[in-house]
Order: structure tokens, then sequence, then C-alpha cells
């Protein structure tokens, strides 16, 4: 049979030790100078920090957190911990106060290391943090900033003194690696718990050719923050294969990333729609810069939202990097799918493949995908029937992090999770995802699709934002109810109109509120939980007259 | 913590019907027909074998065996009995007949699946077969030579009738899958228990950027026979990521391969370095083709031994389908190392590329590799220092089944295999294989490389074959004696002198016997242990004058 031989992360950080100690991890510092080492020396201080952390008295199994931005000192937070067989809580900085607290607590992390601008963040909610005993700022002794958090030191004395090697211990491969919480548009974020296993599975299939192909000769920056799902699992990626990586600190603006791009020959770059919509327009309206300020980039990697189909067609031609889309979320840490451009998708007409690439993707290699009713019952992959995406794969989790009633309403009797989004599949095995089933509005036994309502009143083309959420309603269960924010002389007319060429009648939104800005959640999302608490509170349900 | 998710070979096929039940799988037939299928064809008749297999009374473990070239029935018997937790063992039909007997009842067959040109190498020993209740020939009922082997029946028969889906059942994955024998030169054949798990992980690995890197878009031809290792490997890549497959069944002479290449738009080719020697020649001598025949080649896979490097320029230059080395063994499944192309090995002048390209290449992802000397101590990586090659990875055996002598010193206490290769690594974490152990000639407390010798003595000019063995000598211990194929009037003295070029006076063989050709095993290898053996019964060891 086969050798024992567990699957650990610690196997991404010896193959880089001995094949890749010469290549380059770049951090973009806040004074704008740049960090550059190998992982030939952070894997010295990933050492230095496992005796550190020693020394200090944590236990297997025990938690950090580490609240910070894309940085070298982040990245050794990534192994150290993990590979010592502790483990690693990722936490996102946006979060409201309260969330900060709960998951901390909850994690029961003992030491937080955090950036020195989050110092700030974390000063209001100190008291209440009951597990921390220790504050550790990330950089030298200058770097701590006045403050009353006690007992802080900074990361580089904490690491300082140690052995530049260590003798990294023997993990069962379902151990807990590192610990991340969702950031849900309702409800509290839950926990998900990655195992080393899990990561390796996943940094085994990122670099199939199919899926994400990191390769050695790749130079890649994550511009996603780190804290969100592993940075789509880019720092495992990269140290695996020894492919160059690139972290950008808090230089994520689009027009600092160009320049960035262009210096360090970045190959894959990865980032919401939203950024290269902006490194378009910017390159576009610039004198000075044309599209060979990108030349070295080969591949533009994408997940959150849909890009338009003029994006697509605009970093095929005029930039030469495809974009290629990945579908994922927390609990899958988070890859389950990505654009495909399979030999029969290569044959259809060029509208036809953007079109296609406008979905989620098909799944990765180990991902069993499937749609469900609300019943539970297979929706045929017609490309047209919706149902919820219900999916299997060897990193995705199987609980929620002590939340035994949403682990019992989140993964199925046959062990498939549950991810409340609402898709199609079609013919070549394309997702599409139409919508979050929390966001899917249940009419009377029917569903109507939030999410298409919003992008056809942002059609509408003097719409700037547009949300709908689904409110109680006496007769029907629920109705639409749509968040506008648009040009003064939009009336709500206008847009039942605009809607009626798309959608029945019963489809149209029962209101229309004309509002300055749409709330948004810590992760830039629209906040549909607030907008559906205050509505209920101003009117309650709406009645059946409506 | 991650969901309970068993790494099956059933992914594979479950996989290719859901998203790649369109792609094809081509063979070519011995009558020079063409027979094409697509993997949705396919999953249908492995339901329908699975079925069979139920029907006929095979429990869960048990094994079927299969002496086939190939094709597309071999390719069914790479999945119906493994993902309905059966195990297949892939019989080697070159084997000499006491070996056939020996492992055939070792592993228990209770079928066996044979092709009908096979039906004449069972019949001399059908009656030692012990464990066989039926054969099973490769065909319809036509394809039944007149035999004596008794029961038997066709394969098309076995299978009619059954339904074409099957509820595959949950198998754990640390159950074997399949079941390969060693053909080493050195005494009986080994048996290697292939899991699912291994499988899993070693296909994923497979195409991996940075490995082979088999895409959908892929057109593969594994030369390399189906019954060899699990025909590297690629029958379940191909079905893992849907590339369409061409079995070449019994036309892999070169001169057959040119055509089926051309018509079947192949984009990889496996084969062993002489394959491509020969394929070149033929394209070179040829009035009617031109390196364009091999236009659609994209990437050439060799194994086995290294390609000479006129051979990697040649395929560079002239048919731009550069060569990939891939390095393994049984154990192995095989892949464990690969020509690996980094940034660093690119800035390199190219001669000093492609005598890197002539190596076994860098571990492949999981893989950990050593080199020790023999008292198990560390060698240095230093390129010149050889060292035994000691690996783990999650998809090498950890023991020989039922064999506890040669697992007892085969793998070392702390868990790595010891491969029995002599290699060296260099900065570049190349490793070359310079010798097998069994083959290094131990001449008083050092080690003398017969393989290098080998290399030199052809190297020479005029000499077609060498092999040189280590024959006990009563003060050295032992000491070198070449065998060589040459041309008449080449002398002892010539070889001599032309080895004194290069290597130190010790080296130089004691005796060089000229022959008109060297013994060979069924895997097409010099025999030394015939040569050994033959060498120690006429003359004993060697005396100390000489």
């Amino acid at each position: 049979m086969t050798m024992d031989y567990e699957l650990t992360i610690t196997t991404f950080l010896e193959r880089a030790r001995d094949l890749f100690d010469h290549k380059e991890i770049v951090t973009a510092l806040p004074d704008g100078s740049t960090h550059r080492y190998t992982y030939g020396d952070a894997y010295e201080r990933i050492s230095q920090l496992a005796h550190a952390l020693d020394d200090y008295g944590m236990e297997p199994g025990d938690r950090s957190g580490v609240m910070a931005l894309n940085n070298f000192r982040h990245y050794e937070l990534y192994f150290g911990p993990s590979c010592s067989e502790r483990s690693i809580h990722m936490v996102n900085h946006r979060l409201p106060e309260h969330h900060l607290v709960k998951i901390i607590n909850e994690a029961g992390d003992r030491l937080l290391f955090l950036d020195p601008q989050f110092v700030d963040t974390i000063k209001p909610i100190a008291d209440e943090l009951d597990t921390i005993e220790q504050y550790v700022v990330l950089g030298d002794e200058d770097a701590i900033p006045e403050t009353s958090l006690e007992p802080v030191t900074d990361y580089e004395s904490f690491i300082a003194g140690y052995e530049t090697d260590y003798d990294w211990p023997d993990i069962d491969e379902e151990t807990e690696s590192a610990l991340c919480y969702t950031s849900g548009t309702t409800g509290l974020p839950k926990g998900v718990q990655y195992t080393h296993r899990g990561q390796f599975l996943h940094t085994m299939m990122h670099s199939h050719v199919d899926v994400f192909g990191v390769s050695e000769s790749d130079v890649v920056i994550p511009v996603v923050p780190m804290f969100h799902v592993n940075g789509w699992g880019f720092p495992y990626t990269t140290t695996f294969t020894g492919a160059k990586i690139v972290l950008p600190g808090q230089h994520t603006d689009p027009d600092e990333l160009i320049p960035i791009i262009e210096e360090e020959n970045v190959s894959i770059a990865a980032a919401v729609p939203t950024v290269w919509m902006e490194v378009d327009r910017i390159i576009e309206e610039s004198d000075e810069l044309g599209p060979a300020v990108l030349d070295t980039l080969q591949s533009v990697l994408i997940g959150g939202s849909s890009p338009p189909e003029s994006l697509i067609r605009k970093f095929d031609e005029v930039y030469e990097a495809p974009i290629g889309q990945g579908y994922g979320m927390t609990e899958a840490s988070p890859h389950l799918a990505n654009t495909l451009m399979t030999t029969e998708v290569k044959q259809l007409p060029e509208d036809e493949q953007d079109r296609l690439r406008m979905k989620a993707g098909v799944p990765a290699p180990g991902v069993k995908v499937r749609l469900r009713d609300k019943n539970g019952d297979p929706v045929p992959h017609d490309g047209e029937t919706p149902g919820e995406v219900q999916a299997r794969a060897p990193w995705l989790a199987g609980e929620y992090y002590s939340r035994p009633e949403a682990t019992e309403t989140s993964w199925t009797e046959d062990g498939y999770f549950s991810s409340g989004d609402v898709a199609t599949i079609d013919e070549y095995g394309y997702i599409d995802v139409v919508d979050r089933l929390d966001d899917v509005i249940k009419s009377g036994g029917e569903w109507i699709s939030s999410i298409e309502l919003e992008n056809a009143l942002i059609g509408h083309g003097r719409v700037a934002e547009a949300t709908v959420i689904g409110v109680p309603h006496q007769k029907w269960q629920e109705r639409p109810v749509a968040y506008v924010v648009a040009e003064v002389d939009v009336t709500a007319n206008d847009l039942r109109e605009h809607l009626l060429e798309e959608f029945p009648k019963w489809w149209l939104p029962d209101r229309f509120e004309f509002v300055d800005e749409v709330p948004k959640t810590s992760t830039g999302k629209f906040d549909k939980l607030a907008l559906t608490e205050s509505f209920e509170e101003r009117y309650g349900s709406l009645p059946v007259e409506e």
C-alpha cells in the first residue's frame, strides 16, 4: 500500500527551501520603498517565528490572530504557526467592532499580530478581547505606535535571536492549519477551519494547467487581501511552485498597481473586476501610459463578480492578458470553479465565448457541483433552470466552527455544502451564478432574482447603484423593493417601464426607494441585511393591496 | 474541519462523464482500422463491466488480471474493477513464463482478461495458474482463438446486456485500486499495490503546469504500454482532465506512429527515447515526409533513459516539440521528477540548458528526494557526489506485496523508499541518475559507475552495444568486466585507450568480452543478472593478479 505521507503545508515550505531559496518575495512598503528578500530568507525567519512561539509557550492547536495587509511578515505568519502545529486566524480588519470582538474571542486567539495602522482599530475593543495575552506589532520597535495596547511587543524583537532552522513536527493532515471567518451579508461571521490536507489539495489544484496554472516562472501579485480566504490561496501556491510573489501592502489602488506590475514583471494578477476596469481607464486616459505598461502580464484572475464583456475583450485584444474567472467561497478556501476554454468552447463564435467567460466557469478537478431546487430535488443542467449550488471538494469545509445550527442548515445529509448561491449550469458545464439564495425573493412560491433586477436597473444608464431586497408581504410572502441611486429626474415609472422590457410584471419591485447611497458591508458588498431591517422597522410588511 | 471526501479514481470517471462525455478515445485496431468512441460511451461500458463483475460474484478487493496492449477495452479495465472496489492486476506479457506463473498466483487473480494474441502466451502455463477461474478474451465472440483455455468467454458477451450506469460505492481512499509488478533486472518481480488516494494525487500532480501539464485541449498518445506502471499514469490523467486519448494498440513502431500522430492531431506523446530517434530518422530519410508531419505535437515526454543532446536540439528546433523527461519507477506509479525549465535555468547558455535536460529533472510537487551514501549518511547536492536516491511522495508505495524481506531492505526506518538508483543532485535541484545501485561496482571500497563506462564505450563510435557488470574479485571485492558488440577489428586495447581519456586506470574493465549480442530482459534492458551468472559459472571470481 501507499506510504504514510501526511499532506501538509510544511511540504510547501520545504520545497521552496530546497529548490527555490533564491526566488524573491517583494513587498511594497507603506513609505513607498520596496522590501525584497528570498524564499530562503523567509524560511529562516519562519523558523525563528516557530521557535519564538515555542518559547512563548504556544501549545499545539493554539491560535494566533493576524490583522495585516499583504506584506512579507504576514506571509511568514502563513507558515510559522501552521507548520509548527499551531493555527493562524486571519482577521478581516474591515469587520464591524462587535464582529471583531465576537470572532477573536470565539477563536480564543492568544496572540494578536497586527500591522501598526490597525492598533487604532483594536484599541477601542481591547478590553473586550478576553483571550489575547500579547499584541505583536508587525515591524521593529520603532513601528509600535503610542498606544494603550498592553502588553505589546514588536515582531522583530519577538523573533530575534532564534535559530534559523526548525525541526518541523510530523502533523496529522486533518489538523487545523488556519481559521478564517466568512463575511456574510447576513448574520454574524462564521468560522471555517482549514486543514493541512485541504490546503495541500487546494494548492495542488491551483497549479493545474486547467485551473490557474501557477508556474515557477510566474510572477504573481495577489491584490486580493491575504486576510480574505487565504488571499485566494496564492501565498501557498507560489511557495509550492517557487513563483516570485509581489505583495502590494497598502498600495492596492489601480494607479499604484500599474507601476508595480511593470517594475516587477508581474505575469499573474488576482483582483476583483473593478480594479481592472479602473486600471484600463487610467491607461486609456493617460498621455504617458500605453498598453505596453502591462506587457509582462499574461493572465488576469478575477473573482467575486462577473466582468463586463467589454473588459474581457479589452484584456484579450489590447493587453493580451486574458481574464480568467474563479468562483468560490470562504468555506472552499476558496476555489471551486474557473473559466476553462475547452476544445469545444474554443470552436464557438467569439461573442458566444465571451458570454461564457462572464460565467463563473467549470468545476475544478476534484470538485463535484450539483443544482438543487428548494425541495432539494435535482435541477436540470440546461443553462436556464436555476437551482442552489451544492458542492463537494476535498478542500471544502465540513462544518462551521462552534456553530452547530449553522452547520445543520448548510450541509446536506449526503455531505454536500449548500452554498446559498443560485446558479444555472449549461451544456458546457459552465456555472452561472445568478443570485444568492438569501437574495432570491420568494414571491408566491416562485423565485425572483434580485441580481437580475439589479443588473437591469444599472443597465438603465442613469442609475449609479441599485440593490433589490425581499420584504415580507402579507399575501405573497415576499415582494421585491428596489433601493436606487439615480439621477434626480429619474422616476419610478421610468424604471418600471425599463424593467418591463425584460421581465414579467410580477417581477417588478413593489417600491422604488431613491437614496443617496446604498449602505455597504466591510467587504464592499451592498448591505442587504441592514436595508431589510430598516425597511421592516419603518414599514413592517407590505400590505396586500400593494 | 474539512468534509469527509475520499480521494478515489471514481472521481476521474465521474468528471469525464459530467464534463467531457463528448471527448474521444481512439484505438488503432490490429487490422489497421480505427475504433472511436467517447468518454460517455466508455462510461456506459465501464458501468456494464462493473455490473458483470457483480454478477460473476467478484467480492470487494478481488483481483482480475489483464494482459493487453493499449486499447479501449484495456482502458475500460482501468476503471470498472477499481471503481467498483475491486482491483486490477496489469500483467506484463513479456515476462518469462515462470515469472507470469509466480505473479498471477501470488496476486490470486480470479479472472484473466487478455487480448486474443496473448492466448498463446498463457496456454503453456494455464495448468499452473491456480486461482484463475475464467478467461475473458478482449473482443467479441469471433475474437476467441481456437484454444485450450478453459473456461473462456469474450469480453463483449461478458458485459452485454447490463445497465449502462452504476451506483459507484463509497471507497476508502486507502483501498488498493491496482496491482503492478516491477520488472527488475535482479530477482523475481515484486508486487506494488496502488491505492485510490495515491492515484488521485499522482494524477493531480501530472497535470501541474510544471510537471506534464496535461490539459483538456491536449491529445495524448501513451506509446508506453498500459501494463507498464499504469501507462505512466496517462489513462487516469486524460480522463480527469478530459483530454482526447489515442491508444496505438500494436502499432507502436515509429513508422506507424507518425501517421497516427498526424491524423489524430496528437499534442503530447509519451515514449522511450529510442522511439523518437527512429521517428526522426524516418522523417529525415523520407522523400515525402517533412517536419510538418509532427505539426500538432507540442511536447514529447520520455522516460527510462536519457535522450542524446542532438535529439533534444532536433525536437526543439526542427519539430518545435520540446522533449521533457520524466523520472520514476513502478513503486512511484511512476512519477517522481521531470525536466523543469526554471527562470534560473532559462538564463543559462543553451548548451548548458541542454545538458540539464539530459538529466532526470527536479522533484515534482509533493516529492521529497535525498541522496544517501552506502552507510546511509547524507551526500552533498553538489552535482558531483553520487548517492542513492531515496524518496517520499504521497503516491509512493510503502511496501512490496507479500514480500516482507524485500520491503525491509527497500524502505528506510524513517519512511523513505530506497530506489537503488545512484544519482547526483546539482545546484538547480536536477537529479542525474548515474547508475543503479545494483550496477555500481564496489571496487576496494570505491564505486565505479557501470553506466558511465557503458556510455563511454558506446561513444567510441565503433561499438554497437556495451554493458559493464561487476564480478567478484579476490582482492578488490568486485571489478568491472565489459561485454561489447563491436566491429570486428576493434581490440580490447583500443577500448582501454579510449576509456583512459576519461577515466582513471582503476575504473578500466579487467576484461572485455566481445559478443554478438548482449542478452536483454523482457522490458528490453540489458540482462546484467544473466551475464553475471554466466560469468561466474564460467570463470568463478577474478584472481588477484588480474
